[in-house]
């Protein structure tokens, strides 16, 4: 979508012509940030869910939509190293969605959805404190929106990967986009058919676990260069780093952490491969980060309980393109849209 | 629409639950506040326009589409006495807006929106540091966050007014819902039918200007005890005060500025004065203050170049409804939802 980057570009340059003074960050990374009380900066994301585009009400738990709502802004907050506090909701709500007391299924519907946003804000101790709300002639429209805080000058933005960096990764990366398979398919939450490993992935899909701590502890520690939490997939969001950070990277094909949902779409390794790299909304946290450190990194992923894996390294930029694919030790090029061998399916 | 308004309070009492420390203020007022750096709070508001809800293409030219989704948000960091700082855009897009520079009437749709957009923002020096684009099956919806700062203390809530203060409203009452009267009528902007009046009415409708000086100045003087913008309509808002405030209000007839645009679409005085307290969307700033500062208030009104109105006092709460009318010191109840002789037609 080069024209839709192209819109958000225009836009960042027309923004960045007004520069204030106690901002940090503004438009083109996870979030914005902006200078408070002495020793604190303040970080903002918001993050737009559109019914039929994002997300489809027939394959939905209210619960689970109203936690991913959430829990894809807590994403953003993370992959800036911040600890986020507080949240605002927009809902523009469709005829079928307006709340009544006197319809039970709707009731039931923002009772599930705010069930799930307000569990997992209190997992994390984040207030919600404001927001909107309008009617809509037909589709539901979420925007949600969460600030954060970190201290000054440790926000982790994507422009600080260094030539001998190493790349690393939370958990494990497909198993969002085999659940999104399994549901386009027709495979819904809790029916029967289903077996453990298909419920995982459309769990993994439809109900994110943004790594909050985490990220937290990530930017308090000052151990990333850059970083950003896995949504278009990992080649393209690799890419964002490279492009920030003019430097070029090579992920190495053994190491990928392909999650082992993935087998429940595909039994073929470089399918799987194509899937975990090119599937998007992991909402795992990649982040580039000097080798010395990878001991403590690894240490901190122990202690959240989270995988981590050394998916690669950061090169200079001198090769097109920026991110190439290590196999047998043999240098392919990835493009930034994925695997080719699932681009050509 | 008290279905919505218990929907909302399901939700605020949610969150009040889980009270942060710093916070200075959540859900229920214009803005949310929290505390920054030593001596600043800052203040975030967020506001969702829905097509076909909110505003129509058909009539909204996108320049002052751009400008409006700004100014409804700086209205409510005026409406808190705040300073604005900072904003964020949400857009979520259709088909037919698609950004593609091969289709020059939705470009310059674009930069026609944008351009009200940021020449607002340049007027006020705020800085958009952030958003989110998705597309969106049928219509547009804008969400607009403006972010603002006051002094510690000094953001201006609803539920200060006193019995014994006067009662104020900025600038006059009733043109927007005049020029909407004439835009749901078939009239348009521009067409050469129109006179003067009516295109000031329409204007005002689409392009309203929000009191962003005199309510960044208004909350530094620290002179208002309760404070919002009119966006229900003057009747509505200003129960909003009483409820929150724990008092009622007597409202005179007489002094109430209606705005010489409502003569458009009535020529008859009640259903003018009707229209000026049940419009809505004026984005006028009405307050309560002690009767001691009115002078004060006058004098800072005339430096901002605005018309400011007496236009009643604070009662104690014994009388139900809150809000009384005073015509030929006569009082008879006036209802949250308007003038009834408005209501009955």
């Amino acid at each position: 979508m080069p024209s839709e980057f192209d819109f958000i570009k225009a836009i960042q340059q027309k923004a960045a012509a007004q520069s204030a003074a106690d901002l940090v960050l503004g438009i083109g990374d996870d979030a914005a940030v902006w200078r408070e009380q002495a020793g604190r900066e303040t970080l903002i994301t918001v993050d737009l869910l559109v019914e039929d585009v994002d997300f489809k009400l027939a394959y939905a738990p209210p619960r689970w939509l109203g936690h991913k709502a959430l829990a894809v802004s807590l994403s953003d907050i993370a992959a800036m190293g911040g600890a986020p506090k507080f949240a605002l909701l927009t809902l523009a709500i469709p005829p079928t969605l307006t709340f009544q007391t006197s319809a039970p299924a709707t009731e039931t519907f923002w009772q599930e959805f705010f069930a799930g946003y307000f569990s997992l804000a209190e997992t994390y101790g984040v207030q919600l404190i404001g927001g909107d709300i309008s009617s809509a002639p037909e589709r539901l429209t979420i925007d949600s929106i969460v600030i954060g805080h970190c201290a000054a000058g440790r926000a982790v933005r994507r422009n600080g990967a260094k030539s001998g960096d190493a790349v690393f990764v939370t958990g494990s990366l497909g198993a969002s986009a085999a659940g999104l398979k399994l549901l386009l398919n027709g495979a819904r939450v809790g029916e029967a058919t289903n077996e453990a490993m298909s419920e995982a992935a459309i769990r993994t899909h439809l109900r994110p676990e943004p790594r909050v701590e985490f990220g937290r502890r990530l930017g308090e520690l000052g151990l990333a260069t850059a970083m950003l939490d896995v949504s278009d997939g990992l080649a393209q969001d690799l890419s964002h780093i490279c492009a920030d950070s003019s430097v070029g990277a090579i992920l190495d094909f053994d190491a990928v952490p392909v999650a082992e949902e993935v087998s429940v779409v595909t039994t073929n390794a470089a399918d799987a491969f194509a899937l975990a790299v090119s599937g998007g909304e992991d909402f795992e946290l990649l982040f580039t980060a000097n080798t010395e450190n990878e001991a403590a990194l690894l240490m901190l992923a122990d202690e959240c309980r989270l995988r981590l894996t050394r998916i690669g390294e950061i090169v200079p930029a001198d090769d097109t393109p920026a991110i190439q694919l290590r196999r047998a030790n043999k240098l392919s090029p990835l493009s930034p849209r994925g695997y080719d061998h699932f681009a050509d399916r």
